[in-house]
């Protein structure tokens, strides 16, 4: 899209995946953003050093801790739930205050909430505990996200001469699937289940349909996106089942849907390929 | 429907609204279940004295603890879910234990997972407690329910000379409701934001589907049901709002849809005048 700029951004669960290959793609385009917040669990751990050396080159990334829901490898392992840290809201509020001050009285263009967890479960196997985990840091974590980021995100909306609504104006992009499709969910439930999984991003589907009801408003375009079936730690989880995509092509796909979102996918599921998905 | 008849029925949350209602319905039928399990969270409490004296009168009625979720008004609030009583799985187990006792040797022919709550929360009011403690109580409630009921179930599935599927062989109802719809979101949510409501039903509504999945060679119906907007303890709850439907005229609805459920209502959202709804 001719003209598509965003001057800000951030991506949660940026130390690896698909959220650390967004953060690249931001970087390498011919017009990069300004500010390219990139959060993580722990920036001091093992596990965030790629994105570590990505910050150090590129003095556009800041990278933010921000804790929005356990690691699939927490050493608390499904009892997370329990514990006070599972979802730090006082983490989240204090990563919105790093951010406001980076921006220097400007807004947040994209607030993209990628961070997601997909442990194995059935029908027989789900338990409390899986349940109410992975809702956690599939849905909690994007709502208290949200609502952390959302002054920065009103603040972008109201500064831009835009019309409509778009990622370069004002944008929350939730990373979803298609397995949170209750209608396509006979194509895929034999060879992969998920149910935690796939009940928590049902209701992440639900929480992207409400922000767009709640914050148009405000300007702010909300849209669910489906990144394929990636090849990552997250997408090959599951035994039996091989990604087909690797996070090249389902990165380059999301971008080029990124720059095209208009009015059209508000309060969407679409996916990398930037067709439209049932619920 | 002619020759229609449960033998067995188990209902959630049955010592008032809706599920009180349908205890009643299943008792005044003129060919009523031999066994009509009327469960709830407090047997003994003042809020059950109702679903007692009707146990008094009418011996097919066997009331069951069952704590599948926190109540409305429990003394511990949004906290449950930081409490191990807030979803019990041994009383679950232990109902079901019961449940098997009194059917002596055959099996549970409909299973109503009517217990829910819609605490009021919106986009900005929404905490990770009343997050986490609505989906405990309308989706993990249902799920653990289920898990421990299914033998019996399939107990029924397996007695019954019937072919396809009904309520009269072996059925999961989930009551779940047009706000948990995310295509009718728009209609409604200016009015009755409900988000950790709405989020909680989608998800549910993705159990339903899952369900219709993994139960269908068992030759087990699984349903979910909308009831309409009702007069109870629950449709009130939202200041500003009327809810327009009595019990009674949402459970005539719902009696008559449940008797003709059959393999076109498997996996699907139909309302209490029998229509299909969209995800």
């Amino acid at each position: 899209m001719a003209g598509f700029h965003v001057r800000s951004v951030l991506v949660t669960g940026s130390n690896r995946g698909i959220g650390l290959e967004l953060i690249k793609r931001f970087i390498g385009k011919s017009n990069p953003p300004e500010v390219i917040f990139a959060t993580c669990r722990d920036p001091e751990g093992v596990r965030a050093q790629e994105l570590k050396n990505l910050a150090s080159k590129h003095p556009n990334v800041v990278i933010l801790q921000l804790v929005s829901g356990m690691e699939p490898n927490c050493a608390h392992n499904q009892s997370c739930i329990l514990c006070p840290e599972a979802t730090d809201s006082a983490s989240i509020k204090s990563a919105a205050k790093k951010a406001e001050a980076h921006l220097g009285g400007t807004g947040l263009n994209l607030l993209i909430n990628n961070a997601g967890v997909m442990p194995p479960s059935t029908l027989e196997s789900a338990t409390p505990e899986d349940m109410l985990s992975v809702y956690n840091t599939n849905v909690v974590g994007p709502l208290l996200v949200t609502q952390a980021f959302l002054p920065l995100l009103k603040k972008a909306a109201q500064g831009s001469s835009q019309k409509g609504l778009s990622c370069s104006k004002a944008a929350i992009v939730n990373i979803s699937t298609v397995l949170g499709s209750i209608e396509k969910t006979p194509e895929t439930f034999s060879f992969v289940p998920v149910v935690s999984y796939r009940c928590s991003k049902a209701a992440l589907n639900m929480l992207t349909k409400c922000q767009s009801m709640g914050y148009k408003q405000d300007g702010i375009l909300c849209t669910a996106l489906h990144p394929g079936w990636v090849k990552t730690e997250l997408g090959n989880f599951q035994p039996n089942v091989q990604a087909d995509l690797t996070v090249d092509e389902s990165v380059s796909g999301l971008m080029k849907v990124i720059c095209d979102l208009s009015e059209k996918h508000h309060g969407v599921l679409v996916s990398w390929e930037g067709n439209t998905l049932p619920w």
